[in-house]
């Protein structure tokens, strides 16, 4: 029988549902595989012990458990979520001096009304601004398929956690890439919905245009479940839109069936070493298409989405780069004040690029329903990592693993990133993730893409083995 | 009888449809009068005599004129509306170079749609940046009230034309005060709508966020016409609300019944000079009410209106400010080339400015449904003017022009502007304006309450005499 720590989401709240577990005992093999790989790992700022057990005894006491679909699953949360109790890190040192927050993130409480339990609160780059969760601060979380390797980021120890075994679910936000990147490096799923579906509320921002937050799991139907969880707007968050729950855990059983699916080229694929081509064309021919998608000026897209994070989060710290830069993130901090310093001419000019990318590709998904991108150009680098060569061209390695995801984020389009293994033959235990893209509001047709490569064996989330 | 070249639209148009003078007759008059009256009033760059004659005889032909709310009504536009086979100005020496137009303007085609005869395009500052239309490229549009003095700006040549006589309706632009100012200096009614209310389709940029466009007329119930001809979505300018029409001619007639007036105090009060307060004062004390209104922050408000045009504005002419400098008009280069190094932080902390100061301004139409302000700080300055003595302060005459329409338009609220006499014991001959403000879509309250002023005899826009 698979221990509890070892199960998905769905597993664990059927027994606690059926009542053949309970939710406290989920709980406490969590907090034990957590205490076991942490030293490994440093997927954790903090873990909530008392605050998950008090909970999980409410949940085993609750009289109507079996309506919750998520009884008595313990989550993680980027350390960006508000979370009561605790001062909202965002992975600074800065905000330790913060009041702790009064009240929890809306999403997480959400999750928790739906029967999930809140065990901590994970690693991530500071201001989600770095794309490896190499925190100076907080120290780097390794990639528990390599600890000699970067786990991605910035949402670095949701997909950590994940790969780890320490909890089946984590909630990270992606600006750039960063649910997309720490999937695709630690081998885990993950849904970036689009931009506007998931409420913000009690989040601490980034670029308040390009924020996304959601899940990271080990199954389609782990993300499906609580991305369901999540849904429905908010009056708190403006960039929120006003649509009503498209509830998408009963559609992932039709498959891949009637959908044209498309390659996306040329920036897509230049800017991909072969492991990550490899991976794109396998699951290319497992869904039987060869049909390549272009999208126009895709290079354009990538910088406007860079110009404009660098000038925005600099504006959201202004008054701190002014006076406290030696408290920022050394791997970071000249990249902020270099945004302080960018010409206005030149954002405005970026958001323009985008406004027309935007229309460019609604345009191009009157032909296809769905298409496939790398999530990264290569497996996770190895810790410390100042350079990458792509295209042929030397790279400075930190930015450019979002080289394939900002063009994506920047006009908010839904994406799950499905691990594949085994695609660099010089390091087969590494995995690599493969964006599955669909127009605005359609996250159902990206998840019945990936369902249907996971049903098939093509993608999968294992545990990473650690002793 | 009057002439028709004194006779507002209404009266025209009626004459038109029932067959008691001619389309032709209207134009051929209005045509003698503007070149009777354009050596001392320089309010024209192109006049359309052949089109309007043409498109007379075909109102005059037309079996179902009586349908047409506009029939035969002559009318101008600001040279930033396209004009098919002119190329669009915008006030510059730069765009006398770019191809004539295809097509005219939306808003000129629905206008035309209604019977009205566009018979020439308007005098403005240069790219719409200036409140004076000192125009170094095609001369100062005068005040037909006083030709020693500027007509108000950026549409000077929209308020100069209707209080010359030369056309009893024209179409200008507002962004940051460009119909309220020109309409107070040169004693005419005028209409910046709601922010988003008609399309741009067809018309030269400032600004995307903050342009508005809007009509200039001599009575109320004229503006109302035309708005209602001109209203409706249009799906070629994204900033334009998919909001059906909302006719206000048939409202009018409730004038200010039951309405909550009040007077906006604080930076409203400030800013202006005796003359502007006496006019506030005058309507406040005929509408019954003494309610001072505050909105907070109003300075910071006007500051951020200011940076995000400068700003944009200059992105907008970012390349021709490299290249060509010496080509923009001279009054405002510098300000344009400052705008093009301004740091998209200040911009960006401009913006969060404008968004909380339009929550707090919504909240305040809670319990009011109309406000008066000044339009312009004094009655219209002798051409040349470099300084304005303003709340004990020494300020740029120019800029300063707008320091009253800045912070209501930044936020994009209707407003009615109406022209009071006798103000300023010194200048009896001069006119000033006051704003009527209302919440965003209640162009309709702020129209009531001009009509309810006109109808009283305390607003008028009569034709200046000009020899």
């Amino acid at each position: 029988m698979t221990a509890l720590w070892q199960s998905d989401a769905a597993g664990i709240a059927a027994g606690v549902r059926d009542g053949s577990t309970s939710a406290r005992a989920g709980v406490e093999q969590c907090l034990a595989r957590i205490a076991a790989t942490e030293p490994q790992v440093n997927a954790f700022t903090s873990v909530l012990a008392d605050r998950a057990l008090r909970r999980a005894g409410q949940i085993d006491k609750h009289t109507r458990r079996s309506e919750l679909s998520l009884a008595g699953v313990p989550f993680a949360v980027k350390n960006l979520f508000d979370v009561a109790g605790l001062p909202t890190l965002a992975g600074s040192k800065i905000e330790r001096d913060t009041l702790p927050a009064a009240r929890d993130a809306l999403l997480v409480r959400r999750l928790e009304a739906a029967g999930a339990i809140l065990v901590g609160a994970l690693n991530m780059d500071e201001y989600a601004y770095g794309f490896t969760t190499e925190n100076t601060h907080y120290g780097t979380t390794r990639n528990p398929h390599d600890l000699t390797r970067i786990s991605g980021g910035s949402s670095g120890g949701c997909g950590a956690a994940i790969a780890a075994g320490q909890v089946p679910i984590t909630l990270g936000s992606d600006t750039n890439g960063s649910i997309r990147v720490p999937a695709s490096l630690c081998g885990t799923f993950g849904l970036k919905p689009t931009f506007g579906r998931l409420p913000r509320t009690g989040s601490y921002p980034f670029v308040a245009s390009l924020d996304h937050l959601g899940p990271f799991a080990r199954t389609v139907a782990d993300l499906a479940l609580t991305y369901d969880a999540m849904q429905g707007p908010s009056h708190d968050d403006p960039g929120c839109a006003r649509r009503a729950p498209e509830r998408v855990t009963g559609e992932l059983g039709l498959g891949a069936e009637g959908l044209r699916i498309g390659v996306l080229g040329g920036w897509f694929r230049n800017m991909a070493m072969p492991e990550a081509l490899a991976a794109v064309d396998a699951l290319a021919q497992a869904l039987g298409t060869t049909r390549l998608i272009e999208w126009p000026e895709v290079e354009r897209a990538r910088a406007a989405a860079f110009l404009i994070s660098n000038s925005e989060g600099a504006t959201l710290h202004l008054n701190d780069l002014r006076r406290r830069a030696q408290d920022f993130e050394p791997l970071s901090r000249d990249r902020f004040l270099a945004g302080a310093l960018l010409p206005a001419a030149w954002v405005q000019q970026a958001q323009r690029v985008r406004h027309w990318f935007a229309r460019r590709v609604a345009r191009s998904f009157e032909t296809v329903d769905v298409v496939l991108a790398p999530a990264t150009p290569c497996v996770a680098p190895v810790i410390g990592t100042e350079w990458l060569e792509i295209d042929g061209k030397r790279l400075p390695a930190r930015p450019s693993l979002g080289l394939l995801t900002q063009p994506v984020s920047c006009i908010g389009l839904p994406v799950v990133t499905v691990p594949v293994w085994g695609m660099n033959p010089t390091l087969p235990h590494l995995p690599i993730g493969v964006q599955v893209i669909a127009a605005p509001w359609r996250e159902d047709l990206a998840l019945r893409v990936a369902a249907h490569l996971e049903a098939r064996g093509l993608c999968s989330a294992p545990i990473a083995k650690l002793n």
